[in-house]
């Protein structure tokens, strides 16, 4: 059965009939990370997506306490309509859940992030097709020698993901991806990973190494990983996530994020 | 004598030796708005310029308590470096100031948020001339009846800008601001007042009214006015802006805020 409609799949999610990774549900709509903090950490995290904005792109933030996300999923609840959460204390994951009402609390606040799923689809509309999705694996991620601009308690490196592309199609890559900056956007980097500190293309820190071929440029873009990487090594008292690859489905269509 | 590096500019203001309106000065770098805020209101009013980019488009926030914008005018204080601040105490204007360090405490929170300049000299430079800055006026301002989107303790009417355009650039125009979303970007309506509640073009609330030709049409952006309006009803203890026309000029580069 394919679903397509946000609304429904998450309605399905929320009553757990749906438990699996989002990937190709509800096609062209736009699928978020999240990261939810008490409002003592909030401000910084923040600012640090506003100074960040290539790894950290804001969907929506909602008001302390609020679980509905009014302008990007209006009547989805943040708490349940994920299919899996992450919690983590102090910096600690312990525990993965379906259901995060129980830690919930009147102070925690919600951030949206952009994913690269939106740009995805767009290339592969374009006829570019992404080694990882045909080799059935998770995108390959690196942790760069580039630091993020740090805000409050939060600094790091920037996490980029990699996907080879065909020489000729290098810069129709680049205008594509530069029309979604809202979803990480343009590449951070073409075809010279040792300048940004990558050695060894086949062991990424996170996901599946994936072939690169010979007419192909391993080509670098930031990473919605980085938040979290960087929200932990802070160590906050309390942290939730959604699980890898278990997104949140919003009512935005990708086409909603383009400029131009 | 002309001023061109902001540096040295922002060193005479310091010192006292400029203090009129920033118009013209620095030509090429990007002129603030500027917002000062104690942290209670901080949180809701970031939220506020993130749902609202179009009027509230931000350049740089600074953590609490910090004066200098290591990001977009590294070395400056912010609290001596705009010609004249406005002082506001729950809602009301009560002091013109050069200098507000006697205003700073420890939990200021400072936004700088883009302003129509720097469009208006892409325009200038595409060979379209703005009526205002021909006639020596402010440009005309005007409350719409489009709603921002609320946030927190924050909300009001979007305040627009009015520029007649010869109806053979229209489209030129909307190309040359849409490339530039950080300082309010493409116009949020063409040619028509009424849909948007304006009434009565000749009396704006806010600046002069300029004349419109025949063969013009009046185009309508998202003005920086707005967030000052929109936090002024909400009535904080304590707000500090800059005064209209006193700008922060910044060390970025007009051309650094363009997109493609």
């Amino acid at each position: 059965m394919v679903y397509d409609n946000p609304r429904e799949i998450r309605e399905h999610i929320r009553r757990g009939e749906l438990f699996g990774p989002t990937c190709g549900l509800a096609p062209g709509y736009t699928q978020a990370n999240l990261v939810i903090l008490p409002k003592e950490f909030a401000f910084d995290f923040f600012l640090f997506c506003q100074r960040n904005p290539k790894p950290c792109p804001i969907l929506e933030v909602l008001e302390p306490g609020k679980y509905e996300p009014v302008l990007t999923a209006p009547a989805a609840d943040i708490r349940v309509d994920a299919p899996l959460y992450r919690i983590y204390e102090d910096g600690e994951l312990i525990s993965e859940e379906r259901d995060i009402t129980g830690y919930w609390c009147s102070d925690m606040v919600s951030f949206l992030l952009g994913c690269s799923f939106t740009f995805e689809t767009a290339l592969t509309r374009a006829g570019i097709s992404l080694r990882h999705i045909d080799e059935g694996k998770n995108v390959a991620m690196y942790v760069t020698n580039i630091q993020t601009i740090p805000a409050g308690m939060f600094s790091g490196p920037l996490v980029v993901s990699m996907r080879p592309i065909p020489i000729e199609k290098v810069v129709r890559v680049v205008q594509i991806t530069s029309r979604f900056p809202m979803v990480h956007g343009a590449p951070i980097q073409i075809g010279d990973p040792e300048r940004i500190g990558i050695t060894d293309l086949t062991k990424p820190d996170y996901g599946n190494p994936v072939q690169i071929k010979e007419d192909e440029v391993p080509i670098f873009w930031a990473c919605g990983v980085t938040p979290q990487v960087v929200a932990l090594r802070s160590k906050p008292a309390l942290m939730i996530t959604h699980s890898p690859g278990h997104m949140f489905i919003t009512d935005l269509s990708d086409e909603d994020l383009s400029i131009l």
